[in-house]
């Protein structure tokens, strides 16, 4: 067995002996080497933990840290026992997964930003250069609980950052997780779905044509525990920090006052990642998180793919710019009016559509001096903002607001 | 005539002399005052501008502002023989309005905070202590081609306003303007209508009959020009100045890429008023203004009345929490759960419904130790959330999830 092999098979026991998000065991791996850690576990379970191998590497410990290593050891004993990392990447073998681990090219290196709570390993299935699927991406999550206003632009904004290259990475969850897949999928494209529990188990159930569309479109299922681990609350939870790291940036599209997105959201901002908020009705419940993060600074607005992709921090932000200006392309009007002067601005106004206005009735009723009367309406009428009509001027048909 | 009715007369005359948000005079009449400026004009116009004069008390003024007041008494020359203080004021009269200067108790000090572009003066119709009207005032402003969500958001939000005390102040046009008058007339409550044109229009047509019902039911139609004046473009640009101003806070609720309600919050913005815009679907173009005031920083999202008292900085901002507290009565059973400690958490998602688990299992399926898993059951029962059964436990139907 190589050095290689020792490692992956030490971490895919690490990932099934501790619960996800597990920092002493994080801590003990950093210091000892994921392998090293390992033998330390199994001699404090003969031997007692000896907190003085720890102490070389970490430094002094306290109180509080001795009593957390000791009592993570004594639970760590009571699963130590079921753990056969064999087992576990055979049924992965089976399903045609792959195991990722750090230093291997592929892994996503975001999740390192985890720091003592990143994951040991990935367990996955579909594309395995999960390091270049995340190159550019973007989380888009929500309220289980949506509405078709939600699910609509979950779908529409997960199709839009497809096609710009992005990939979506969601939980598998129903409602908006589940509406971002199929709109990354319509589009043929590869999207992530980070699970609770082992990539052996669709979850929801009521998803797991989806799931499967999923890896058929060369996106993968994720998760940070072996298959056959069942998809328990406080998986959820922390399965919501690996959508947080994974994406370049978080998107919560819409959520309840509370939702497991609203805590995606926050991991999403402890590591410093942007987090916006698509907005929503005020009448409507499935708004409101989105609406709170707004309010406490959590999360900035954005209500287009221009907006996540230029969150994400992607090639292109100029994009939101172009956006912008097609959307005024309706009020050109209104633009063409700004490029009149003030002077100008107020003759036209002063200016009738049918009864003909003279220059010195055109001064006071637009509040401007005879002479500044007779110039605007003479340059308004070269412009076609004016036509001369005998002895004064009225608004050109064409100009009319 | 006393010093008062001469300086009233003098103010009323510069209401018509000048467009709305004229600086130079506005400088002018802060120099010297209202009367001695319009003597100054009529000495102007006999002997030319006496810049000197001004020099004495305002100091040097360099050239590009010597052209300016120069223009500017060109500009007023026109209209100055057209000005009849004491016909606008008979008008106003047979109205049954009043006319407010700066120094009447009734004048609400909050426009002065508009510096050179404040109003002479203020034409009014209905409650004429229009400073105690604005002690508490919130301005709700937003399109004219708004949607029924929209305006029934406005609505909304006036009503509660107007029951928490406060005053609405609006522009009076169709749509949003006009969904937030009703609402606070809907509560028998005063709004504040401040029209571009004369307080002898009522501008929209459309509207006449809701404008009677703000003056009948204790609320003001305002203006800053006198009766007969036509609602021309710019004096309605002018006029969002005013409301801006007249507001402690100003409130989006519905308003398109460009929009007059978007100066309405900028305007806001310049006077340090805080400014909130009510979020919207993204899918609706109608609330793509209040998006854009989100992103840039502009304002801030609003989404109820207490939200919008808080911006307003009116006493009892304790509201908010009070709704945060209410909102969140329908997940009561989330927070139950957040009394639990991580631990007892994990036991009970590992607790199955109906087939009893017993602690050994318990403490594998849940990553804690047997003792853990023994103490936190006991506990858990209890609480009311673990049920023995045989030489195991299940989850106590009550706390079910």
């Amino acid at each position: 067995m190589s050095a290689d092999d020792v490692e992956l098979l030490a971490r895919a026991t690490w990932s099934a002996l501790v619960e996800p998000g597990d920092a002493v065991a994080g801590t003990l791996v950093g210091l000892l080497g994921a392998v090293q850690a390992l033998e330390w576990v199994r001699a404090a379970l003969r031997d007692g933990p000896d907190l003085a191998a720890l102490e070389d590497r970490h430094g002094p410990l306290g109180d509080a840290d001795r009593r957390r290593v000791v009592t993570a050891v004594a639970r760590w004993a009571v699963r130590l026992p079921d753990c056969d990392p064999h087992r576990d990447l055979g049924n992965l073998d089976r399903l045609g997964g792959s195991l990722l681990v750090p230093g291997d090219p592929r892994w996503p290196s975001a999740l390192d930003d985890l720091g003592t709570t990143a994951p040991f390993c990935v367990w996955l299935r579909g594309e395995p250069d999960l390091g270049a699927v995340l190159a550019l991406s973007a989380a888009v999550v929500g309220s289980r609980a949506a509405t078709s206003y939600g699910e609509r632009v979950a779908f529409d904004l997960a199709d839009e950052l497809t096609a710009q290259g992005l990939c979506v990475v969601s939980g598998g969850a129903y409602g908006i997780d589940a509406a971002a897949h199929r709109g990354a999928v319509a589009r043929g494209g590869r999207t992530l779905v980070v699970l609770a529990g082992g990539v052996d188990r669709a979850y929801p159930a009521g998803n797991a044509r989806l799931l499967e569309t999923v890896v058929g479109c060369g996106g993968a299922l994720v998760s940070e525990v072996p298959p056959g681990s069942l998809p328990t609350k406080s998986r959820f939870l922390q399965r919501n920090r690996l959508i947080a790291a994974a994406g370049q940036a978080t998107v919560v599209v819409e959520a309840a006052w509370r939702s497991g997105a609203m805590s995606t959201a926050h991991h999403a901002a402890r590591l410093l990642r942007p987090v916006g908020a698509v907005p929503g009705p005020v009448t409507s419940m499935a708004s409101a998180g989105c609406h709170r993060l707004l309010r406490e600074g959590v999360a900035v607005c954005v209500t287009d793919a221009a907006e996540v992709r230029e969150l994400a921090g992607a090639i292109g932000s100029g994009l939101v710019a172009a956006a912008d200006a097609a959307r005024s392309a309706d009020d050109r009007a209104a633009r063409r009016r700004d490029v009149l002067d003030p002077v100008s601005l107020r003759v036209v106004d002063a200016l009738s559509r049918r009864v003909p206005t003279d220059v010195d009735r055109l001064a006071s009723l637009a509040g401007v001096t005879v002479a500044e009367a007779r110039g605007a309406v003479g340059l308004l009428e070269l412009d076609g903002w004016a036509v001369r009509r005998g002895a004064g001027w009225v608004v050109a048909p064409v100009a009319s607001p």
